[in-house]
């Protein structure tokens, strides 16, 4: 619109200039409009599905672990989400993006300030039209923050105390998670640095990754799960629900990493969510066939949890930089990441790392993958791709060590072996998610 | 568009004002279109998300009955959703909104009226540009309809009949839900007496939880239920599919409240929507939370079932004011919801109220409770949240009791003793749920 | 933009009613712009619907299926579905679409031309203004045949082996599919004859049931379902399952025949939408109620399986034509595809043909009824719609012949006796779904 203007000889009548203005105003203001509502409709629903990941995960998790801690790892799922909710906005949020939303009311103490929404009809002159409505943005980083979260509860599955471990969810979504993510999305000193981190390959999967893998360390492997030099297989009790899982995280994926682009409301826009939606796409079936391909080939018989986990692994490789790739470039980056799963799943077993569903192959391993893949299409360097990478495992990592330390040897963090082998579900909550099938 | 004018000065060349207010009809023209486009946009969103609770009740009440009872819980969710359906258009929708839609054409009978559609490919000229299209505001107050009949299903579960169960909802959703929903969603007596019920904490759940009550009352607990003096409990048979009940449930929330704002093409309207999605994440969450901690503090173990139940109960919390709230009213709000579960559930079984799946505890208390919190946040005064909570528990309670109590003395509507001990499964369908897994 | 700029003259005052134009232009422009994102928009909101029926379809399949093979029905299903999406990217989207993206790019053989992207950031001179971006068309499209294959999973499970059956599904979406689907949606001599399929009750759903239906010849039977001349059914392990994948098919159609409409810019078409959101519905509805009381009748105890199957005959059927009928249109040409299931299924087995999830009566019986049924409503004369029911039976159902049958003859399609006794999970993949229920 402001082309226009110049475009408008000089020699017009007097009130010409006034009416073009007017008009042009009033059409520029009610794009605008459009665009704002465009743009807080992407993240209510890129929001919604990302927020369905949590049962993703939950039904993932669920048919991964063996029967009798199933009702542990529901119950661990509903309530990481809902600490999340709380703790984001209660600290989080304004942690993670300083600025944002700032106002008296929402001051709560010293320290930190609590999420305040755009007031009740909020008019045009006081939202931010050339983003989005603050609920929008609140809701649609909250769901990703629950996402860090959720990845966590599958590596620590099977052993470990609830409280003790939804104590660490706290800290994490509360404090750790929008700390570091406020290094690159809250315009910190790595958004400054060039790091590139699209959708949150390693700000929130590698993130994750790294949380669980301190705490896979700390609490050691499940009980028989490597015993006189063998690896033991402990299969999930429901593949049925694993694949379920999968499917709502795939469905989930397109929300998060459409929802990046953080903009709907122009051509170009709307095109490069579109973009984004079928690399998404692409790289998940890559990784889904590389790895039944590669399985097939190394063991001659195609292995489910492996296809499941080949395609997360090829979604948390393109999550890095969905936009810029060709479709021939998503499926290569995708299925780089479900053959990565592939040949990681057994090394953690090499090292007696118990990871139960396969959480730190799927979202460290691929992230940091996904990572260093945008030096092939976007404009970050490996230089500055590695020091992101590095800044956030060093940070995550020492300080979930750390945590989970204290934790440790406060508290307590793992069940007492009598527990872990009646399983979590009867010893933690006194009851079975099957009460009625009969284990065989 | 309106203030533009006064921008214009009056003694602007002769052209001036034709060409002005053409323009403004044009450019008002586009901007009412797409207002239109996106409120009806929000109608078919919210409508699909709401549907979807539809498998969110389905799942929840499969996964809390036992498994003898699961085949029959599954055919009454799919059948009750489908005579819901079949019932709105023919009866329900022109009663509840008087005026919307009637036409000549539309004209069945004397006494009611199916829906009608808007025309294909109707034009800005007919359609009602002010508000959205004919057939997606239908299908949005459709599937609140069902979720009321999806109330019900639950609380009478492992012991009522099919049939007698399935002409029930053939009267509630034809006539009962759309008779009462008229009082203050159609325009009548009760939203001129101001009263305020947002999405339906009131309307759609504590209606659903009244004629679940009066059902559970007539049909009377399940054999076994309480003997010698005791409550024995009949735990659910699969938790990881009552998990993922409660999590389609409250993703369908987001549509459920969201879209009751009604509105989405300005800038207010799609922040509001926002708001709303943003308090009813708060409210689900602290609702699980509450449950969470008040389930170890009285029982020592957190209860799976309380968490989901109490999440559902912070959701039908905010039900009635999920725009007005700040995060942390939503928060309160849901987590007296939550709270109000785990001690309702106790209390009914001591009334010897055998409600299965805690539907009445969820739908009606804390329904009740929601419509009550109005007054802290929205611009309603206790006595008229009285009047109208007694308004819908009268005509729902009473209304059912007759209803239910006909079909007790007709055709029964309570299987044999021995049909309910073998399971209505095979009493009723001759098949089971889930015929190779052996019973413990 | 650039139409703008001829417009406006050197020599302006004249120039008033050519600004009119201008800003006419420029408001038609805006108004392009806003029709494109909501289209796109459409594309992609169908589009994840349309992709969660991937998971509704695994959910069906592997509720209906034994237990000893729903980790192969899992594994399939992901697999179907991923290499869908790579060989419609290869291959499928351009053969059935030329024209569409073809750029010098794209080019990788004589044959074929994959996909090719709008570019990042799309300017709005180089983007389809009248229609949406590249990648959501795709993504819509794309969707679409994974649709058709997962028909073909379902009516050759439990005897098939896992590769063979991906070959024929890469032939199938890769070139089959679009191959026909080019006659009608490409363009092609049968929408030039003036054949009218909607959403594909012929061109997605009878073509993959012509597909299963060759398949199921030229596999035979399961071991046992047919023996000393009696049916023995063979009970689906898990009906809360296959009722799960039922909703998810019903929701996911929302986005299968809404976004056929392939636009939503104007009011017209987004009520279009409306209705076929409630014309749907309707249907789905319609052939749930028409199987229950149908199977009440015949057999006196209604049956979950048939009712599950009955809506989803009833969404085949309205999806040739969701537009133009009335509610009461929709429900009944849904009921009739419900009734024809309850029907067919019995039919197929006096036959012998072993289909055993009845994915050929819903989607093959159901989808020819749908076609036909379109003139009543639509503008198709009947022999038009017969012409294409004919030529898209023959193609694939010869087609599919030919290619089971060299299969067949080459590597083998079916698995040894032995295998299938024990199971294709534990034959094949060497792992068990539900691992710890012991079987009854």
């Amino acid at each position: 619109m402001n082309l226009m203007k110049s475009l408008i000889p000089a020699a017009a009548i007097v009130a010409l200039p006034q009416i073009g203005l007017a008009q042009e105003a009033a059409t520029g203001e009610a794009a605008l409009h459009t665009q704002y509502i465009f743009t807080t409709l992407l993240f209510l629903m890129a929001g919604f599905l990302v927020f369905f990941m949590a049962a993703g995960f939950a039904m993932l998790e669920g048919g991964l672990v063996r029967s009798k801690n199933v009702a542990m790892q529901m119950i661990k799922n509903v309530a990481l989400f809902s600490f999340a909710a709380i703790m984001y906005w209660l600290i989080g949020f304004n942690l993670m993006y300083p600025g944002d939303g700032w106002t008296i009311a929402g001051w709560v103490g010293p320290f930190f300030k609590t999420t305040v929404l755009d007031p009740v009809g909020v008019g045009a002159d006081a939202a931010a039209l050339d983003y989005a409505s603050v609920g929008s943005d609140f809701f649609f980083q909250l769901v990703f923050v629950a996402a860090t979260a959720s990845i966590v509860s599958g590596a620590v599955a099977e052993r470990i105390k609830l409280w003790p471990f939804l104590v660490f969810v706290i800290v994490l979504t509360g404090v750790m998670y929008p700390i570091s993510g406020s290094w690159q999305w809250g315009g910190g000193w790595l958004s400054e640095a060039g790091f590139s981190d699209f959708a949150g390959s390693t700000i929130v999967h590698s993130v994750g990754g790294w949380a669980a893998l301190a705490g896979a360390l700390i609490l050691g492997p499940r009980i028989g799960k490597y015993k006189d030099g063998k690896v033991h297989p402990m299969p999930g009790s429901n593949l049925a629900l694993a694949t379920l899982g999968t499917f709502i995280l795939w469905l989930g994926w397109f929300g998060f990493n459409g929802g990046s682009q953080l903009a709907m409301g122009t051509v170009g826009d709307v095109s490069d969510v579109s973009r984004i939606f079928a690399n998404t796409n692409m790289a998940a079936a890559a990784g889904a066939v590389a790895a039944l391909i590669l399985t097939q080939l190394l063991y001659k018989k195609p292995d489910l949890t492996m296809v499941l986990n080949g395609a997360l692994a090829g979604l948390v490789s393109i999550t890095a930089e969905p936009l810029a790739p060709t479709l021939f470039g998503a499926l290569w980056i995708g299925a780089v990441g479900g053959i990565i799963v592939v040949f990681a799943v057994p090394m953690l077993d090499k090292f007696k790392i118990d990871d139960v569903v396969g959480a730190i192959p799927v979202h460290l391993f691929a992230g940091i993958w996904g990572t260093i893949a945008v030096i092939f299409y976007g404009e970050a360097s490996l230089g500055t791709q590695l020091l992101g990478i590095l800044a956030y495992g060093l940070f995550t990592f020492v300080g979930a060590l750390i945590l989970w330390s204290i934790l440790k040897s406060t508290v307590g963090i793992r069940v007492s072996e009598e527990d872990e082998i009646n399983g979590l579900d009867m010893a933690e909550l006194g009851m079975e998610a099957y009460p009625e099938f009969s284990k065989g």
